[in-house]
């Protein structure tokens, strides 16, 4: 591959040497050679610098969305070092890119591990691409090592874990759970009109036939996902390994303001309807709302925000936001969605407004089980890693796997928190060392579960 | 000309003969002949119509931004219309379109009078155009009942004095009045990063020269024009015609808020920067300023407001929000305007927020002269129009011309106040009524500054 592509800002992913993290966005391409065998960080570092490229704008910058032909292509590519190292690889009837490789016992159900391949626009190099390559790392390191676990194993890419197109996330894990329709497929759009359905038929996948990709019953044992923290916690602790006993869940609505559009030299302020002043008024409502004391770990955001007509001479005509609310108590969750609503109505009804609204996808939060939880953690604690249990605030397709199956996730951390952007960034020792837990969370678990039926 | 091209919706501007004004926004195109000699409603039907297709969205959504192909379309079309009516036709060095015709005495300077051909982003049918094409129909009423001015006569279209590409407006009257020179064109910058000088120059007029279409001091000495009035004021009270006393002057600043984007799943409440509540913020703050007990005659808009990244799952990282301040108080404009940047530095320092903040143009308020504003007033009572002085909130090429010459407005009603939108609708029997306002008034003006001098 060639070298010096990102060769501006915050450029390759290694080439000179030296220490494994630049925090400056620099991902080099020639690390130290590992002293070890383990994790290959000029691998990881050269599979994670040519999937920037996909999709990338040259430097930092990734936009990726899902069932766009640059998702497509990634999963070409992943797809094809997965049958490289050895994996029997096939794309799902969601486009969910799924390798393959046999166990020693035939009585045993799968091991699944991987994560997403999608991207937020103008998103960074790190989110879900992490857990892909360190996935394909650990099938790597078993083929060089001849190890054969007792479980067959699963590596999974997925497709449409950011909600970022169709405005609900975790699809491809959501389809293999048997959690996503065809009507779905017709029902979610996005911001072109373009439907689910539509966008997966352009690429050659056939929506009608979503339910094929189910995983049956029992077919695994558990799932295993490697992913940036997207916070600050691990950084600011100085650890290395998060091991998550939470994922919140995950409430979005779609609301528009509807105003009237007048003159703004025209129209007295006490005879406006102005919809940008009533969405304003929501926005600031429901940061409050986020902030009262009793909803310690609830987050409410508003990220996605447009104003019609949007222009310096005319009052706004109307207002169309997007509401994300997040917490890891379920209930609270739900109430906080519906305080919103609440509050919109009011505003709306206050200033004469008229108001549309409408759940875009509620996702509840999930548990991850303390057993599993604790077979990661021995891990950790066997390679002397530094780690702690901690929750997620983001959603990730182990949460929905979790619904159906015993799921673990490990965060690797993420420089400044920083995350669905450019300046996204994780040191490849960092990666390195998330790697090394997952290669050790699934040879623990391996064992485990096959002595368990021994 | 075609009839039937609007045939849908608010369609064609006259057609089935009956009532003169449908509110429900059709212009028909064969409405009652006229009784007696005066305007014809049809002819002006028709130009407004024939304008309206001119980046017009085939119904009633007109876009013709400023130095774009179709605003110089506008212009060649109006040209034609000028020179067929007898007019001497040139374009000036800015993109005015300018006839002229001989008075009667060699002596006297010109008496102007036209309005503009630019529109907002799918603004209206009216604004600016029935002006324009209130003007032609003087000439020709002028041709065909074969009148003589004692003054020369100058019809003006002006170009681009809608602030809505390069955010400052009257381009065309600052130019003819000698407040444009070259480094405004360079200066001034539309949404794409296009300077003024470069979309002059791409449509073959030379920013260089802009200084060239200065009208010297002293060669007008009077300038009329024609608007709909942009607001309810006379559609309340039943009247046909306003007459301006002042016309509200204007400051619009760009502002820019930074924050921080991040993941809105990972990032809780306490430890993000978000741009967009700090810039909603901001947005009541101005709405609770201009609505304050000392501020009548303020209006205040934010009408141009967007959020970046602008991803569902992203904290927004930046906002750019143009705010429109306007008064006919010179210094409570002023006044306003600092207290918007008092509040954006406010809101910012105490929420950890960048700002930036530019004054991109700023315009006082003009009084227009009683001695004129009495003219147009005796013409209306001859012609036994309703009628009443009004100040005007939207700016207009009057009010830059009155700096350097006297100036007057007339009003006709705007159904509902709407305007910069496609509901904008003045029925062509309103239109005929200001016409004939004008009409009267540029004939006793022409015979009062004569005499005035003879």
């Amino acid at each position: 591959m060639a070298t010096g592509d990102l060769a501006k800002a915050p450029t390759p992913l290694v080439e000179d040497g030296g220490e494994g993290t630049r925090p400056d966005g620099e991902i080099r391409l020639t690390p130290d050679a590992p002293d070890e065998p383990g994790p290959d960080p000029v691998r990881l570092a050269q599979a994670l610098q040519r999937l920037s490229e996909i999709g990338g704008d040259g430097r930092a910058s990734v936009s990726r969305l899902a069932f766009t032909p640059e998702e497509r292509e990634a999963h070409r590519v992943v797809g094809a070092w997965m049958a490289e190292a050895g994996l029997t690889v096939r794309v799902d009837a969601f486009g969910n890119t799924i390798g393959e490789r046999p166990g020693a016992r035939a009585d045993l159900p799968f091991l699944a591990f991987g994560s997403h391949l999608d991207s937020v626009p103008n998103g960074g190099r790190f989110d879900g691409i992490v857990g892909v390559v360190g996935a394909l790392e650990i099938v790597r390191l078993l083929e060089e090592g001849g190890v054969t676990t007792a479980h067959p194993l699963r590596m999974v890419a997925f497709a449409n874990e950011e909600g970022a197109r169709f405005g609900e996330a975790c699809l491809g894990s959501k389809a293999v759970t048997g959690m996503l329709s065809p009507r779905d497929a017709e029902r979610l759009v996005d911001a072109d009109g373009t439907t689910l359905a539509a966008a997966m038929a352009a690429l050659g996948i056939d929506p009608r036939q979503i339910e094929e990709a189910r995983w049956p019953d029992g077919s695994v044992a558990a799932f295993l996902e490697l992913h940036i923290e997207q916070a600050r916690l691990l950084e600011a602790r100085g650890l290395q390994v998060g091991i998550v006993d939470a994922v919140a869940g995950n409430t979005r609505l779609r609301v528009l303001v509807h105003g009237r559009a007048d003159h703004s030299g025209g129209t007295p302020m006490e005879s406006r309807k102005d919809a940008l002043a009533g969405a304003a008024e929501i926005v600031l409502g429901i940061e409050a709302l986020a902030n009262e004391p009793n909803r310690r770990t609830t987050v409410a955001t508003v990220g996605r925000f447009s104003v019609s007509p949007n222009s310096i001479t005319t009052i706004p005509g109307s207002v169309e936001l997007a509401v994300d609310v997040r917490d890891i108590d379920s209930d609270r969750q739900r109430d906080t969605a519906w305080r919103v609503v609440e509050l919109c109505e009011q505003v709306c009804a206050r200033r004469g407004l008229d108001l549309e609204h409408v759940v875009v996808s509620d996702t509840s939060p999930s548990v991850l089980p303390l057993w599993l939880r604790r077979i990661t953690k021995d891990g950790c604690v066997e390679l002397g890693l530094t780690h702690r249990v901690m929750s997620s605030g983001a959603g990730h397709d182990a949460q929905i796997l979790a619904r159906r199956m015993p799921a673990a996730m490990l965060f690797v951390p993420s420089h400044n928190g920083a995350s669905h952007v450019p300046e996204e960034w994780t040191g490849v020792d960092d990666i390195v060392s998330g790697v090394r837990a997952l290669y050790a969370s699934l040879l623990r678990l391996d064992r485990f579960l096959s002595e368990e039926v021994a």
